[in-house]
């Protein structure tokens, strides 16, 4: 039987890979890559330097497909990140088929943990729905940029007994959670935090997080707001792209 | 100037430490640890397992404080935990200052990730608050039990575009956090999940993950939940503490 590992490799140090992850990559034969067709050499590198540094007991093939255009005009979000995966199901589908012998194993990488906000294991179950192709699959958790951001802020996510949400850019700007706290944002594109500016909020945002680009600012959100956007707006001028978190923390914690 | 490393060592497989959490094992001179006085037993194995394999290159000692008690008869949850936290500061500033000499590395080692209801570093923030011992903190994330548990089930935590809640089972006993279809749950005594047993949930839960007792049960709430309580009722008679963690979908997702 076929075997596909969806191997989470950390946000972006090399050296965040699991013990669990490196004896996975040295069972692969075949490593399949959705290439973006962007700029993102780095992160091409990135990768490459892991197989590179890990992937060392015995030889393996690297199999680019080509990442189908996501639909960005549409509002209709949830449609359009559907149709996509239904997409990148095909192209994927193809690759296996044509590059995986039966009783290989193939591999994705996945950047950070491969269950927060990836598509990888959604597109594996759309292949495997349809009955064309059959595979075993195994999930390596890694590192999420949102442990590394805490990591590197060195804070808790959560206060004692409190829960915490983890949402999206989109999600913020239209309203602060009900009855949480502490809110680490992802996937937002358009500084959603800065819609709290006046609230008594403290964030601790970061960029590019494990990367020798790493960027690091906190502090009261009113504070800090300006200088967040200067200098995201100035990175990703510079360097073409930005991948960014923040944890938002409400305080003083209302009572219970 | 005394160093203290947070490292996050995994939830529970000695295969989940990253090469950066290998690399700061190896630059410790001091591992403080809070004794529970408790039977888990196989939790001081396993830490003293990654120990053995992973801390190679240098000596180290162990040194071991007595953990204070937790109230756990009040019902101020937060105060008791607060109470709780100041004790521990207290016996880990000491055995800090009697143990780690002014250039020397100690470390904590954390279960899990330290940013997930961990108290390691709030008890740091705590010492240098007092002002009376002085040390750098450097914070190396970890797999923790939720992306283990994703994994171990082969699902994300996320449905597309939507927010995750990660809350305990005291919070989810009172109620369904607002606006959120997936819920992953902690720290829960009481089997909160029964609550929603009538509900269109699914369930993925597991327990003593990434262990060789590990269990995992997932399936539509309704049919499963009876047998979750069985598995873990016996679970946690057998061993005598139990560990688990799980998350809740709720199906169909309603129109956003
Ligand atoms: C498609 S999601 C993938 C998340 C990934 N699976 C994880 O566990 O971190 C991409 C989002 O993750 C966050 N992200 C990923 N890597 C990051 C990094 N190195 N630094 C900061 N944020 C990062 C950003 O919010 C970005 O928009
Ligand atoms: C004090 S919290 C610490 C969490 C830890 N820092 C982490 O990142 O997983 C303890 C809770 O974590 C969850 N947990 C920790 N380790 C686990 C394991 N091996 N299997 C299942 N649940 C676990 C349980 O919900 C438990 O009540």
């Amino acid at each position: 039987m076929r075997e596909l590992v969806v191997i989470g490799v950390g946000a972006g140090d090399p050296e965040q890979v699991t013990m669990q992850a490196v004896a996975a990559l040295n069972r692969v034969d075949v490593f399949f890559v959705l290439d973006k067709g962007e700029v993102k050499q780095e992160l091409v590198d990135l990768r490459e330097e892991i197989l590179r540094r890990y992937a060392t007991d015995k030889d393996y093939r690297v199999v680019v497909g080509r990442d189908p255009e996501r639909d960005r005009t549409t509002t209709a979000y949830v449609e359009a990140v559907d149709d996509w995966r239904r997409r990148r199901a095909d192209v994927c589908a193809e690759l296996i088929a044509a590059n995986l012998g039966e009783d290989q194993v193939g591999a994705f990488l996945v950047w950070g943990d491969p269950s927060l906000y990836d598509s990888t294991l959604a597109i594996l179950d759309d292949i495997l729905a349809r009955g064309e192709l059959a595979f075993e699959v195994e999930v390596i958790p890694g590192i999420s940029s949102v442990s590394t951001l805490a990591a590197r802020h060195r804070v808790g996510l959560n206060q004692v007994g409190r829960p915490i949400q983890i949402t999206t850019g989109r999600r913020l700007a239209k309203a602060w959670p009900e009855d949480v706290d502490d809110v680490v944002v992802m996937l937002d594109a358009q500084t959603a935090f800065t819609s709290y500016a006046d609230e008594e909020v403290d964030i601790y945002w970061g960029a590019y997080l494990g990367t020798p680009d790493e960027l690091l600012i906190s502090g009261p959100l009113r504070d800090v707001a300006p200088e967040i956007e200067k200098v995201r707006a100035e990175a990703r001028d510079r360097k073409g792209w930005i991948m960014d978190t923040y944890l938002l923390r409400r305080t003083p914690r209302p009572k219970m």
